[in-house]
């Protein structure tokens, strides 16, 4: 990889003022996409296509998971690798969804990757995957769920009496009231573009949605089907150790750079490693997990009790699996015990939205962009992390000087930012090489191609 | 092992006070000792058979490290098993080392253990290995810690100045001021011993001390010598994997008991299980660490460093390492944290003595000594640990009817044996089997051989 030294040393208000200009002129556009890469596989780099044959983009600016994922587990290399792959396959910037977004579910995601896309100031288009590739049907369920009806959250409240979990109350709720029995309900983009439609609407964002018809192998399929596997199948063949033969079914790129972060040491990285973890719970009582998003409907009861009565993490998922919670809700909320993440912040931040712009990774192109972006954004672009304070102060300056308009709390940009670095030490720890499993990762540069 | 329901129910009064009167009539004779039997090797059996010749007691009561040792480490097969082989080879009735004292320095090892052994009410001897076998010496350098002079002050304060370890800097004081070069001051077991006897100056006890001139390896001593084997060679023999062929190298109780904990996959448990310590120190800042005991010094600047650039927990103590703090200082330190052991109640603890006798296991014979115990204890015996809240309630209600004399603080009583409880519950999380990885293993009854 190589590294620039600060783009917030970059600016060329000339230059910026310029291409501003032009933008206002032509209509420029600028696609968003909200991605894993866990890793990037060859239905990653054909959405990609599609997105930008449909959109026909200026610039392509990406918002991505960092260290961990929504399924609750540890990315299988690290959020800078990961970045770099995307900008070799047409992505122009990338930037890092919070990390208190990124392991929440459907909808804390999207409030989350939605605002930083609408917060850049630039983004007029977002494509998303979806198994109906009906955006109107998508956008009608949005706006039921966003002014919703007494008839709708009442069958809600029923399906939950019976003891669904919160995903499936909701779509046996949706399927009542909008008399239907479409199956879409149940497909998970269709419910994560919703929820995208559903952010759109609560940031009264102008950014135009599209959809994709979703082809290929469904994401949970954990066949390995060569360049037809799904994300999923791709890590199981990692996991089992042969990722020298699964060369044909990752795009080059992904395994030049899985190769090269494998060799030294710094993945694959996967969530058992945080077998110890159960140390932790079996030292904390119910209020102590109330304290932490995600523990309600009797999940800190079920942490207590199955902590003491596993022998392992897999033994306690079991333990605390019901019809109600799933696999990853477990994981997450194991997740939000591990990094601290205080109901009432994380919360505040769903309705707030993301503090700042953490770039990733950026190419030539994406240069220019960023240009005209530092002009644009509603939130501070942290691209050298160990002035993330400075820029805080820098920001406050300019808003009490009436020197732009942001939509920053200076403690939740705090909290935000420091449980991003909080993941990162936690995460290296679990390298396969202990001499690359040092805390500190966030204070590289960002990824340049 | 045999469990039985409960001692508490066994008091039977008028065999009691017999005993009690027979004793009196008789100058009863007890010996007490500190163990940790980690495991107990031929050393540890040839100590024993010593202290009963030399003391002939009609009863041996042992107080015994629970499931983490002085060394910082957890106990390579748990408390009861250890306790069975004790009460084997001739041992009534052994009692747990609060763990609060078991991973302390010898100072507070020795007032735990001192503690536990004087608040028995029946113990008349004690017998410790020692170096030197020079009991007048010991003696002398006890009281003169004990009522400290000005010029010792002086001293020892200017080798801490130097850099010295406070042991170090503790014996080179002495030797200063006692102009001694004697080698005995460095010596593990003199140490300890000196220890013991401040710790029987402090409980104003009277407790006649032995001492037991050590032959044999020396503890840390890690060549495997077949019979003549330390404990450490002899974990170090089992940790590579080779315990079939140690039969000859340990008592045959020893053997068959840990052979059959093994194969229970109850053990052997080894420290590096505990890895992801590292992560909890990563959360935590200089203030973090402060609170718990063992945080001066600088000590909490170097977990906060070395946790961030340290890869794995024997890189982290090679990094926390300088010449004033030891290993076993340091990975007691680490066990400080993960059990919250706060600096004010440990210190308060060292101030009061130790508030239960947990009851791990006794003999037929043992049987009688508690009947005797039970009417001379100064703290309550706790041999149903489920039932520890009850013991405390009924210990006060005694107290308020003027019905004996408690040395006991309510909320210390529970604050100790509740971190006994947590501390099995984390050791349990290394075995090798993780179906035996559960929590509880208080909740057994004390073994009954």
């Amino acid at each position: 990889m190589i590294y620039i030294e600060d783009v917030d040393d970059m600016a060329d208000i000339k230059d910026a003022a310029e291409a501003i200009k032009a933008e206002k002129e032509n209509g420029m556009k600028v696609l968003g996409i909200v991605v894993e890469y866990n890793p990037f596989h060859f239905g990653h780099l054909n959405h990609l296509h599609q997105s930008i044959e449909l959109v026909r983009p200026e610039y392509v600016v990406a918002v991505m998971s960092g260290n961990f994922c929504q399924r609750g587990e540890p990315a299988m290399i690290n959020k800078f690798a990961r970045a770099e792959i995307a900008l070799r396959y047409g992505v122009d910037v990338v930037f890092e969804l919070p990390t208190l977004y990124a392991i929440q579910d459907a909808g804390g995601f999207a409030l989350g990757s939605i605002g930083i896309l609408e917060r850049t100031g630039v983004v007029s288009d977002i494509v998303f995957g979806s198994e109906s590739g009906d955006l109107e049907f998508i956008s009608r369920v949005a706006n039921l769920l966003t002014y919703q009806s007494p008839e709708f959250e009442q069958s809600f409240k029923r399906q939950l009496k019976r003891g669904y979990s919160y995903p499936n109350a909701r779509k046996y709720a949706l399927m009542e009231v909008l008399d239907d029995k479409m199956e879409r309900l149940s497909k998970s983009n269709d419910i994560l573009g919703i929820e995208y439609v559903k952010a759109l609407l609560k940031y009264n964002s102008k950014i135009r949605p599209h959809v994709i018809q979703r082809v290929g192998a469904d994401y949970n399929d954990e066949d390995y089907k060569g360049r037809f596997s799904s994300a999923s199948a791709i890590r199981k063949a990692i996991a089992s150790g042969d990722f020298s033969k699964i060369g044909d079914a990752i795009p080059d790129w992904t395994f030049k750079v899985m190769k090269d972060e494998f060799e030294k040491g710094r993945g694959p990285v996967f969530w058992k490693d945080l077998s110890f973890i159960l140390a932790l719970f079996r030292k904390m009582n119910r209020e102590d997990f109330e304290k932490y998003y995600s523990f309600n409907e009797g999940l800190d009861l079920r942490f207590v009790e199955s902590s003491r009565n596993a022998g392992d993490i897999q033994d306690f998922i079991d333990k605390v699996k019901t019809k109600r919670f799933t696999y990853s809700r477990i994981r997450r909320a194991m997740l939000h015990v591990l990094f601290d993440m205080d109901k009432e912040k994380v919360e505040l931040s769903n309705e707030m939205g993301p503090q700042y712009l953490r770039l990733l990774g950026f190419t030539e192109k994406g240069r220019e962009l960023l240009k005209i972006m530092k002009k644009k954004c509603t939130i501070p672009i942290i691209s050298t992390a160990s002035l993330y304070k400075n820029i805080l102060d820098e920001t406050q300056k300019k808003m009490s000087e009436g020197k732009g308009h942001f939509e920053i709390e200076p403690g939740l940009y705090t909290w935000q930012f420091e449980k991003d670095i909080l993941a990162s030490d936690l995460y290296t720890l679990m390298y396969p090489n202990k001499k690359e499993a040092v805390a500190g990762m966030d204070f590289r540069q960002p990824v340049r191609v």
